[in-house]
C-alpha cells in the first residue's frame, strides 16, 4: 500500500484523514491541489508528501513559481524541500518531469527496502515487537522504516507479533494498526503508558522505531514517547532498535540537546475528537518529539545496514556532511 | 469540594459523569437510586463510593436487605463492602443510621487529612510536581491522597506547580486538573508519554501518587502507567512517593507478583469519545494497573506518617492484619 500514485495525468494520493475508516483517494490535477492536500494532511509523512510533490511539479506548466507554491505548504517538513529542489534541479537539466519524480521515488523506495531488510535480519524468528507512531508505508511512499522492517520479517517467514502504542496524541497507532492488518501481521493495540508493564511481564522481545533527526553522538529525536520506552527497555535489557535513512543522521549536530523540539497546539492533548475535556482555560504542554540519548540504543539501522556503535555508521559514510534531515522516521507528525 | 453530601433525607452526589463540562448534584432518595449512581459510575473513586453507600444505608427501612443491593452495584470495590459492612454492625448495635454513616465518613475524612499533611511536608518551598489518575477530593469524600497532599501543600503557602498527566484511557487527568483548578494550584496537562522527556530537561522535581493495593514488600499497584513514571523518576533522581491510607496495606500479599491486573475492556483503548478510531477487529490490551516495585519508591506515605523504609512503616502499625484494601489510592477505574 503506497500512499502515491501517479498516472501521468493526475497525481493519486491515499486520503490519510478519511483511514482507518475509510480507503479513500483523491485524484488531484495542480500544484494547488497537491499543495492544499499537504497543507490539509491528507498527505502525511515527510517521504511520501516529498514524492506527491514531485509528481505535482512533473504536471506543472510553471515549476519554478509551483516550486514554491509546494514548498510553503508544510513549511517545516526538511523532505518536502529537498523533493522539489532535487525536482527543479532535474527539470533544468532537461529532464522529463515525471521521469525526475519517478527517479525520485525510486531513490526513496530503494532506501526504505534497505532500512526493512537491515531492520528484519536483527528479528530472528519468532518475536514480540513494540513500536511506537507510524514508520510504515503510506507514510512513506514505500515500505516504510521501523515498520517496513516488521513486515518485511513476517514476509520471510518469521513468527511476529506486534504492540502498537497507541501514540496520544494524534494516535498514529490506528494507522500504524490498519498497515499491519493489511500486511497480514498479527497485532494489539495499547495505551502508551501500558508498554512498562508489558516489559516487566516479559512480553516484549525488541522495541523498534524510527527517527525523525540523528545527532552525531547518535542521540535521536522522534515522535513523544519513544524516550521513555528507551529508558524501560534499558531497563528491562530489551534491546532497543532506531530505524532512519542515512538522511535523517545529522553529522552537523553533536547532540541531541541541539534539537529543537517542536511545541504543538495544546488542543491536540486538551480535545478529543474535537470536544473539549477539561476546563475552560486549561493549559497542556504539547511537545512533538523527545530525544532518545545514544546510550539507550542498541544499533541505529539504515540503508547501509546494522550499526551497533555510532562510530562505526559514521565510518561507513563516504559524505556525511550532504545529510541533513532529508528523511525522517516517524514520519507523522 | 466533596462529592457526596447527606441533608437527612437525599444523598446528594455530584455527577462525575459531567464533570468537567457540568457541575451537576444529583439527590438520591433510595438505596436503588445510589446503587444506580454507583453503577453508572456517576460516583467514582472508591472511598467516595463508600460514603455514599453508608448514607444511603441510613436512609433505607431494609439495611439487611439493601446491603447486598448496594455490594453488587460495584462487586470489586473492596470499599464498598467495608463501608457496607461497618454500617450492618454498627445498625445492629442500635447506633442511628445517619450517625453511623457520618461516623464513618468521618474515619475516611481524618484518614486523609493526616496522609495529605504527611505528605505536604514532602514538600519543601517551591516544587514541581507530576501526578498520574486522580487522587483528589471528588474520588475520596474527603481532600484526597496524593492530590490532597498536592493541595494541603499550596494551601500552606508553597509554590506549587503541577504537571497532570491525562491517564490514558479513562482521562481522570481531566478530574485532577478540574480539582486543581477547584483549588487555585498551577497546573499543566500532558499526555502520560510527554512525562519522560519533561524529567530529563529538569523540570519535574517530584512525583506523587495513589497505590490501590501494596504488597508486604511494598510493591504498589496504582493505575496503569504509574511503574513508567517510577522507572524514568529513578533514572533521573526524582522523589518518587506513594501515597495511601493504611487499608491499602495488604499484609497478607507477599509482593507485587500476587497482584491480579483488572484487565478492561478494549473499548475503552480503541474508541475515542464513542468512535471507533481503529479497524473494524483490532484488538487491545487494556490493563487498568501496573505494579510499581518497592526498590523504585522512596516513600511511602500514609495517615501515620512518612516511611522510606516498608519495614520501618510496617513496625509502626499496630495490627497489619487488620488492613486489606479498604481505601484505595487512585480511586477512579
Amino acid at each position: 500500500m503506497k500512499a502515491v500514485d501517479f498516472t501521468g495525468e493526475v497525481v493519486k494520493i491515499l486520503d490519510q484523514s478519511a483511514l482507518p475508516h475509510k480507503e479513500e483517494w483523491l485524484e488531484l490535477k495542480s500544484t494547488q491541489e497537491v499543495a492544499d492536500a499537504i497543507r490539509q494532511m491528507k498527505v502525511r509523512g515527510a517521504p511520501a508528501i516529498g514524492v506527491a510533490a514531485a509528481y505535482a511539479l512533473a504536471l506543472s506548466k510553471d515549476p519554478q513559481k509551483d516550486a514554491e507554491i509546494l514548498k510553503s505548504a508544510r513549511p517545516t517538513a526538511v523532505d518536502l524541500s529537498h523533493a522539489v529542489d532535487f525536482m527543479t534541479d532535474m527539470l533544468r537539466n532537461g529532464m522529463v518531469g515525471f521521469q525526475a519524480a519517478a527517479k525520485w521515488e525510486g531513490m526513496n523506495d530503494k532506501k526504505c527496502k534497505e532500512i526493512a531488510r537491515h531492520g528484519a535480519s536483527l528479528i530472528k524468528g519468532k518475536a514480540t515487537l513494540l513500536t511506537h507512531c507510524n514508520t510504515g508505508a503510506i507514510a512513506t511512499a514505500s515500505v516504510g522504516t521501523a515498520l517496513g522492517a516488521i513486515v518485511e520479517a513476517k514476509n520471510q517467514g518469521k513468527g511476529i507479533t506486534v504492540y502498537v502504542d497507541e501514540t496520544r496524541p494524534r494516535l498514529q497507532g490506528a494507522l500504524t494498526a490498519w498497515e499491519l492488518e493489511e500486511a497480514g501481521v498479527e497485532h494489539t493495540v495499547i495505551c502508551d503508558s501500558a508498554a512498562g508493564s508489558l516489559m516487566m511481564r516479559g512480553a516484549i522481545d525488541m522495541v523498534m522505531v524510527g527517527a525523525d533527526r540523528i545527532a552525531a553522538n547518535g542521540d535521536a529525536a522522534n515522535k513523544i514517547g519513544t524516550y521513555p520506552l528507551s529508558v524501560l527497555a534499558k531497563e528491562h535489557g530489551i534491546p532497543f532498535h532506531v530505524l532512519a535513512p542515512l538522511s535523517s543522521f545529522d553529522s552537523s549536530m553533536e547532540n541531541g540537546e541541539g534539537i529543537e523540539i517542536e511545541a504543538r497546539d495544546p488542543k491536540e492533548v486538551l480535545e478529543i475528537d474535537g470536544r473539549m475535556m477539561y476546563p475552560k482555560g486549561t493549559k497542556a504542554l504539547n511537545p512533538a518529539f523527545d530525544v532518545t540519548p545514544a546510550g539507550n540504543i542498541t544499533a541505529w539501522i539504515n540503508e547501509n545496514g546494522v550499526f551497533r556503535s555510532i562510530d562505526e555508521l559514521w565510518k561507513s559514510t563516504k559524505d556525511p556532511s550532504s545529510f541533513s534531515g532529508q528523511l525522517t522516521g516517524c514520519y507523522l507528525r
